[in-house]
């Protein structure tokens, strides 16, 4: 298989890359490197199978060249920043909701008609039920990277209806390990490393979240390109468990050995649009066979390891 | 109150400028006429409280200039034919969906804060449950119309929780009445004033449809502005019957006192993408007090009431 991945020189982007290459497939990396990095090409690089494109999703014509005679699509490119949407509006609507249908309409001008696509738990907004299912009742949106991935799985939606193509949506908890650039752990161990005797805390710690670890997401992803034989397959992917955002604390100043004070910002979200509880009912993937091999706190574990080896990626930004 | 009214010269949007004026508002139409009709302002444009202002959704710095002073916003323009999607993709993103980010950015611009959408019971896509609550489970998208509509509620949802708005949307059923000018009663009634004795019916006919009265649905919108005051309230608006296209066949050729051979194309559905069962659950607006007056017959009576005297229209598109 000639495999197409849209940020596949970013967090999950470049693990994936590997693990296609590693099965012997065809692979073309395609990404702008806003937040991309060319180190974690470095094994892809070396592989006579893999092509990396820099070029932008906004860019339809680069694309739809770049794209050409390939199967399948993963698009995993994204501004994959929920925190700071009302900063930017615009940011979320062009790199999430136009960028996919450039995607879109580059398979249909080029003939890919398979799709896997990266969306978010953060769709279900402030979800109604707990854990959340795929067929839970139609959501709120509370963030604009909600609204626009929203948009995205939309658009996939209909292009499937529209023009036979097959899509597999995957809506991520929070995803850790080797590679990770941004999130909680990320600022908390950035933060400890130049300050370790005070955090600030985001909210007032008793947020519920979930997490997944890189290589038990990638286990899925590709599980349901296997398994899941419907037209549009759309699956929560994530662990059977949650933490409190006080648990991660606790897991992170213990592996660090050090004890700061935690201020608290206060209130029951660590920002505007924040889920207080996002905890996701992975059924759907677990009947495919998948299961996840880490637990969220293993996860966590792992992330550290891999900022401690890589301290290059905390000022990388 | 001073109302911002955007596709003001088009078939609903008229008919609730009209409404609007007669209740004593300000009242700023805002069109490009690709579908809406200076004929439809007739009334208003004598009126001292109207203004006009000709313009495109997609003209940002218009439509902030346009929508300065105005506090209540009612989002009306879009590409609002559901069955051309596949022959224009673009078209649906641009007019629905960043026409929608550009009115949301025009009020965060100006101040307004409160908005009405008119969105669309297509966005249940094969709706899983009949009638179709606004609750139903999660839905996946099934036309470019219903996606471009799905990710304007989104974005609509995200900017009240990130900025303060207030919104009402209304997943509307297929509209009927005076200033109709597209839909399967004009079109049946357009080909049969052309050829009454043969006519060419998408399907087989028996898909399953909703309509509502314009000035019932007018009423509901204002009825929903006043008494419903959650932060966003989404509204489902239909009458509590529907029809088989065959019915309403039956209704337009009996009133045009013809009897047409009927050409099926057969099939379930009309198009790519057409639901073979729209059939909405309006207990929620009528729980506020609203009920429509007119049943769907009397809807395609009264808009072959409006065609008969208004055949410009016919040719006008």
């Amino acid at each position: 298989m000639r495999a197409f991945v849209t940020g596949g020189a970013g967090f999950i982007g470049s693990n994936l890359v590997d693990r296609l290459l590693a099965a012997n497939h065809s692979v073309v990396a395609f990404d702008n490197f806003s937040t991309g990095q060319d180190a974690f090409l470095e094994i892809a690089r070396s592989h006579p199978q893999f092509t990396l494109v820099r070029g932008d999703t906004l860019d339809l014509p680069a694309l739809v060249e770049a794209m050409a005679g390939s199967e399948m699509v993963f698009h995993l490119a994204a501004n994959a920043d929920v925190r700071f949407g009302v900063e930017h509006p615009r940011k979320d609507l062009d790199q999430n909701t136009i960028a996919t249908f450039n995607v879109l309409e580059a398979m249909r001008a080029t003939g890919a008609r398979r799709l896997a696509f990266a969306s978010t738990g953060s769709i279900y907004g402030d979800a109604s039920v707990i854990p959340t299912p795929e067929h839970s009742p139609f959501p709120v949106q509370t963030s604009l990277y909600g609204a626009s991935k929203l948009a995205g799985e939309g658009l996939i939606q209909a292009y499937c209806e529209g023009f036979g193509f097959q899509s597999w949506i995957f809506r991520f908890v929070s995803i850790l390990g080797e590679r990770y650039t941004h999130g909680h752990v990320f600022d908390f161990y950035r933060s400890l490393r130049t300050n370790p005797s005070r955090l600030r805390v985001l909210g007032n710690g008793r947020q519920r979240k979930s997490y997944l670890y890189v290589q038990d997401c990638i286990d899925a992803i590709l599980v349901a390109l296997n398994r899941a034989t419907e037209k549009v397959n759309v699956l929560n992917l994530g662990t059977e468990e949650y933490c409190e955002v006080n648990d991660s604390i606790d897991w992170i100043t213990g592996d660090l050995g050090v004890s700061p004070i935690l201020d608290y910002t206060g209130g029951d979200r660590g920002w505007i649009g924040d889920s207080p509880f996002i905890f996701l009912d992975t059924s759907r993937i677990r009947a495919l066979g998948w299961k996840p091999k880490l637990t969220i706190r293993e996860g966590v574990l792992r992330t550290l390891d891999y900022l401690r080896s890589n301290e290059w990626v905390l000022s990388g930004r």
